[in-house]
């Protein structure tokens, strides 16, 4: 469904919607046992709840497409991740969960190493430690205040450590373009390109970054274990419909991992304070039942073991989901969806393009013979595999939110 | 996908796809026996690689839609064939395998008869014969030279007979435009239409055509079983991104028909020297192995049998496949896929519309209930009927081809 027809047939009512996300839910058969996770995992309260659901997978972004974590919850939250693209410096500074404004402009960057003659030698500087690029970070936060003397006195640069090789810059002020070029040449033996802007919008802004990469170098070349840095995907934050005015719905993000928070904030939610574990999840969520209708709720364990090739982690991690999931049901949700962002099969110890187990547990849900929440028993799912993006619509729709389309 | 989203994704990898097409593969029920040709046909090697591999069908141009070998084998090679044309002219040069250059302008030819005052009796001479067709296009060669001496001095033309009553007209010199009408009226009774440029760019390359044409009306009237040619379909090789390009690929297509090795030149792939038989696929497949990483198999004969309405035959023919099938598997590649470009039921004697069996093999597969490879069994398959143009993508996914879309 495209944006548009959503807002035009949204609408407000008294019924709420949860989308439980396990990160990387889908998997792959063990290669001994012929069983995935979640065939593998005792979960007879996942079951339950697809006893209940209308089921079937996701398909995050097309078929073979194997989706980060941005486009693969843009399309859980409505929107086409084919055309809501993110600018690298903004999901990057969403993955900090800083607090972007519509004019900052942000840009990703990199602590890499170059040689005598100003060649770059390793473009992660050997991926130091985020201790180590939290020391350089630190040092670039005291000349900034040179090269903003030197730029306009409204401008204010924000410089903040990611993970290891990595930061983010943030530029905020008036009249700020994103219209800037990459100065990583994305190879090495190659010299850092030069600043400069991709439209004549973006020279004054461009001016302005080029004295800081100045100060930057001069301040980083005797450095170590990094002495220079590389920046790239000048970007603003995108100006898109939000939840809120698009689906008429209040919306929270339950979220622990800053960069799903920065994610949810980019479509309006509002993200609420809550710890690592599920029972954190559970609670906030309890607490803050009244106030919002649409709650987003993010389990990362369970990319987290898959990513790791943690087959029986991954287990495991399920199963400790099994146990919470009747504290969810309990709130009685008049629309529980779950589902994962993407696959994440233990077995391939990465992301995948597998589609993702779904099920969606409503009072208006016609006969579905799943009777197991495995991605084998699914296969009898009346959803078929489809379009992550339709799931939010459908949510919709059983929540009593969607009018009539036509006469 | 579009293709532009899989340049960006594609990634070489060390792996190795295997496209197999039956050409016109899909069925109907035999009024008998109430099963189709590959229900019909003992199979077991086939049904073999079903159980190991995902199923489906595929949707060759899109539903209710009857595919000719261009769109059916573009789809496969994951071009989309609505928005992938193919001028006829071109098609029909390429069906001869003529190694058509980018700068050439080609046009189809039918030989046909006129009456005493020029107006069309049969647009096709009553199907002449290849051998009279062939004759008379000797008589066209010697006569080009007076055309051309007309003309300019630079431009070649080529007349290569290719079935009944059908030739291919070939330009090759600077600056030619296809922008050049049809003189075929595609009715009887009808005079032939004048040569026109469709635009002031054709207006120099239709002057050369209708000298041309001018002097093959002059040789052919007195001549018998056709007394007069049609042109149409003037067209450019057309300028598509190249799968080694695009897909990062090195492909080779094992093909003896002409028609399929002209297709496969123009997406790019290196066309095999190859004998009729199935065995002379496998025999090359194998001594190329080593030297590219993907490989478009075609078998001509289920189509030939299926549009001469032998069910039989058919069967026969699959059941051929069936006995290669094996020497395939041991070849190993990373990813096989076995389908066909459209169905063609013996039945309906025809090209038809009906989505076509897929099945793909590869060590990331989820299971899938199917056990068989034929029209009801494939039911089951969990790919369930998709766009015949995923295929490809689906492939470089299961290939480790395809980096992951958004961070």
């Amino acid at each position: 469904m495209e944006l548009e027809l959503a807002g035009e047939l949204a609408q407000g009512a008294d019924t709420k919607i949860v989308l439980f996300v396990m990160d990387g839910l889908g998997g792959l058969p063990h290669a001994e046992t012929g069983r995935t996770e979640l065939e593998t995992a005792y979960i007879p309260h996942l079951d339950r709840v697809a006893k209940e659901s209308v089921c079937g997978f996701t398909l995050p972004v097309g078929p073979g497409i194997t989706p980060g974590s941005g486009p693969g919850h843009l399309a859980l939250f409505g929107y086409d991740p084919l055309k809501f693209n993110i600018g690298r410096g903004v999901l990057e500074a969403a993955g900090i969960d800083f607090d972007l404004q519509p004019s900052d402009v942000a840009a990703r960057g990199n602590f890499c190493t170059v040689d005598g003659t100003g060649r770059i030698v390793d473009r992660r500087a050997g991926r130091i430690s985020t201790e180590d690029s939290a020391r350089l970070v630190a040092g670039l936060r005291d000349i900034r205040v040179d090269a903003l003397k030197q730029g306009s006195g409204r401008t204010e640069v924000f410089i903040e450590p990611v993970r290891e090789h990595r930061f983010v810059l943030v530029l905020r002020g008036d009249g700020l373009s994103d219209a800037i070029a990459d100065t990583d040449p994305q190879a090495e033996g190659a010299e850092p390109l030069p600043l400069r802007a991709t439209s004549p919008e973006g020279e004054a802004t461009a001016g302005l970054v080029a004295k800081f990469l100045e100060a930057a170098k001069k301040y980083l070349a005797d450095k170590a274990p990094a002495n220079m840095l590389l920046l790239r995907g000048f970007a603003k934050r995108p100006d898109w419909p939000a939840m809120p005015d698009l689906f008429k719905l209040r919306p929270a993000a339950v979220a622990h991992y800053p960069m799903y928070r920065g994610l949810a904030k980019l479509v309006g939610m509002e993200t609420l304070p809550v710890g690592p574990a599920l029972e954190d999840s559970i609670a906030t969520l309890r607490e803050n039942w009244g106030r919002f209708d649409f709650f987003f709720v993010h389990y990362k364990y369970t990319d987290t073991a898959g990513e790791d090739g943690d087959f029986d982690r991954k287990v495991a991690k399920l199963e400790e989901v099994n146990e919470a999931i009747d504290s969810l049901v309990e709130l009685e949700p008049d629309v529980l969806m779950v589902t994962g962002d993407h696959s994440t099969p233990a077995t391939m110890a990465a992301h995948s393009w597998h589609p993702v187990p779904f099920m969606l547990r409503s009072k208006w849900n016609r006969a579905d013979p799943c009777t197991m929440f495995n991605e084998v028993e699914l296969q009898q799912g009346t959803l078929g595999t489809f379009p992550a993006k339709e799931a939010l619509p459908l949510a919709m729709a059983h929540a009593g939110r969607f009018k009539k389309y036509g006469a």
